[in-house]
């Protein structure tokens, strides 16, 4: 039988309510004919009031990666043995396994474990007995048998790579919203889900604002070519409203029929600007600098320096998480003690706005409706970027949402919306209607 | 270097605190020279907050006994991650193991495994390299992979195995008293605290209500020959106070210095006692009754027998459980359907008296003794049973308490009592003093 893993997250699983609720749709999936593998995180408050008790115990001292993941591990066993009960009442034979009995190997790296190898002959064994198989997310074991997890958004690490796994027909990771989105519907009401998305798309959507999922999930996803969906946990059962659930496709390439040249529109107001004023424009500056950040695990963001060619001074604006703020002038200013008569100044009061989409950096002016969108509004650009498959442009934090909706609306993302038609580079591609 | 277990139950690390303070205790044993090898238990409320969670989603229904060894098992995961962070916090090097890691392997009998070997290979790499090693009790793994706990008390059955197995110098049980009493000290205010009670005398107080242990705990020691000590972990910590640390320690042998005819008095009130009146006398009834309670896993605690020669009839009366008594009447319903004329009554409001001591059976008197000091009081004794070591009488439940001072102050059993000689059968054993 084709096997499906679903995944069910932590508000998901926040109640013995909501177990329920998912075990009748992991249920009904078996009833469709799936083979089905269930992974789960841990119930909704559970992981906070750990770390609390962790903390009650530490003080200010860090405990032992080692024995937080021994602490942390519990929380996924309580989900995923509550969850094989729920089945169970429900008639369905289930068993639940933690990460060592489904067969998660990670190197030792306590709190960010990296899966070495997956080898799920008990997860088989079980579903070959019929029984739906309950596999805690989030953690494996190391070659010195210790516990392991795999830090933040772990849990779709494991369903994802359960499925490579498995060779399953479907990864279906429920959340608490159907699917990704054009923007964000608290930003623009009538954004629309997206029917698919790229590995590519989302993790520009992500690492622009739109925290759907981790990162690190995406690209393991794409690693190993693993498709999967995002729905919602929260809507109504397939044997309650009888309507198909609504879902975003992640895919490696999306079906033509849905391709548009802008996919989404997403805004990041966790960024802080730092500018280096008056550097001295020579070879080997910027690599200074970088240098200095990946030392101390900082991520740059965006980095851009001005100064054109002749001039002998430059300045270097660069973005950073804001929580790495303070960090990040340290470093500058360590930096600059060897460049005289260089000033920073930071700005916390921006948001990066970006459109991401496959076909932004081959197609003829996407740039330029997106700052006509935002020169319409009177909202000035303070920093522009670009990547492949995206343009971000710095404004001030209180015009973000502002930005998001003007440039959601000139290219017509939305229900209801007419796409606008803008030019394509290259032959092939090239669409009716484009100028 | 000698090698100690110490055992903390769940009043013992019922609270970040309390955690904290075993681990000061924890680490003065260390710094006394020892390795110490640490097996606690659950958090005091953990165990219920999980069992509401299994009873949430199973309503009526039985969850299966699989799932919630999966769901229990986390409890003392939790405490034992935090006892390791708690110790390393004051300095002391410290690692958590699993039933698993430590290496029990159990039988598959899930909510009550047996201890089928113990592979210690771990605790004893950990000990070289100098850490202390904290266990999680009550728990294990069967030849399949899965998690399997050890029933009630089956924190003490690890502590007891891993001292066995480690072949340790002292196995310590943490609880919240400081040792076993001549009787409850709530009943008997100058109850005394045995220096040393040996396996069979514990066995009887515990079964005649001194709840200090579980029975299956202590035939465990009994059976590998492991003595270990019954100590407070709310007691002064020896780094605060400096005295000596109140015991009982528990042995095969009683040290003769320690040695008494009557070692104390315990109370069981939950107890109920059940009578068939005019039984037909004739041979094989009892045998019929108790094969009955047998096969539907009911223990008889006592029973008796009246009717002399020559009679035709006889009464019956046994103690159950109180919680054992509805089904034990529909047992006595069913079998006396054979015997026409046989009438079944019954009581709740009674409680079993006993004395314990290895030399209750072999000494002159002890029975008379204890039936006068009852009689002194005006307690009628409803029932009369006695073993090896235990002379035990049923009387109204309103009355125990007294009853218990009484037979307590009579043996002089108290602190500042004057022992009650009392003679003894035989020569060598003979003392001084005796009538």
């Amino acid at each position: 039988m084709a096997i499906v893993v679903q995944k069910y997250g932590g508000t998901s699983v926040a109640s013995t309510e909501r177990i329920l609720r998912a075990a009748r749709r992991v249920a009904w999936k078996r009833s469709q004919g799936y083979d089905v593998v269930v992974v789960v995180s841990a119930m909704g408050d559970t992981t906070d009031s750990l770390i609390a008790l962790a903390e009650a115990i530490n003080g200010d001292a860090h405990p032992s990666p080692r024995e937080m993941d021994m602490l942390m591990a519990t929380g996924e066993q309580v989900s995923a043995a509550l969850m094989a009960m729920a089945l169970q009442r429900l008639g369905v034979p289930a068993v639940s396994l933690t990460g060592f009995q489904a067969g998660f190997f990670t190197d030792d790296t306590h709190r960010a474990a990296r899966i070495l190898d997956v080898k799920p002959d008990r997860v088989r064994k079980e579903l070959e007995a019929g029984r739906v198989v309950v596999v805690t997310g989030f953690q494996g074991i190391d070659a010195a048998g210790d516990l392991t997890t795999l830090g933040r958004g772990g849990s779709d690490l494991t369903a994802i790579a359960l499925a490579a796994a498995l060779d399953a027909e479907a990864c279906q990771i429920y959340t608490d919203v159907d699917g990704i989105y054009t923007a964000d519907p608290r930003i623009v009401p009538n954004a629309r889900r997206l029917e698919e998305i790229s590995y590519e798309e989302l993790l520009e959507m992500s690492s622009s604002g739109a925290q759907v999922m981790q990162l690190r999930s995406v690209e393991f996803a794409r690693q190993y070519g693993v498709e999967f969906e995002v729905l919602s946990s929260l809507s109504p059962l397939p044997d309650e409203g009888g309507t198909e659930e609504k879902k975003t496709k992640v895919v490696a390439r999306v079906n033509p029929q849905f391709q548009r040249v802008v996919t989404g529109v997403a805004v990041n107001s966790k960024v802080a600007r730092i500018t280096l004023l008056e550097v001295p424009d020579r070879p080997g500056i910027a690599a200074k600098l970088f240098s200095a950040f990946a030392r101390n695990k900082i991520v740059i963001d965006d980095i851009v320096q001005s100064g054109g060619p002749g001039a002998t001074q430059a300045d270097i604006s660069l973005t950073v998480a804001k929580d790495d703020l303070d960090v990040s002038l340290d470093i500058c200013r360590e930096v600059m003690q060897e460049w005289p008569g260089t000033q920073l100044v930071y700005d916390v009061d921006v948001a990066k706005v970006s459109i991401v989409g496959s076909g932004v950096a081959s197609n003829y002016g996407v740039a330029a409706t997106m700052f006509t969108a935002l020169a319409e509004r009177g909202i000035n650009i303070e920093m522009i970027t670009g990547s492949e498959i995206s343009i971000s442009c710095l404004v001030r934090a209180s015009r973000a949402a502002e930005a998001v909706q003007a440039i959601h609306e000139k290219f017509g993302l939305g229900d209801g919306d007419q796409p606008v038609a803008i030019g394509t580079r290259g032959g092939e591609d090239a669409k009716a209607g484009q100028k």
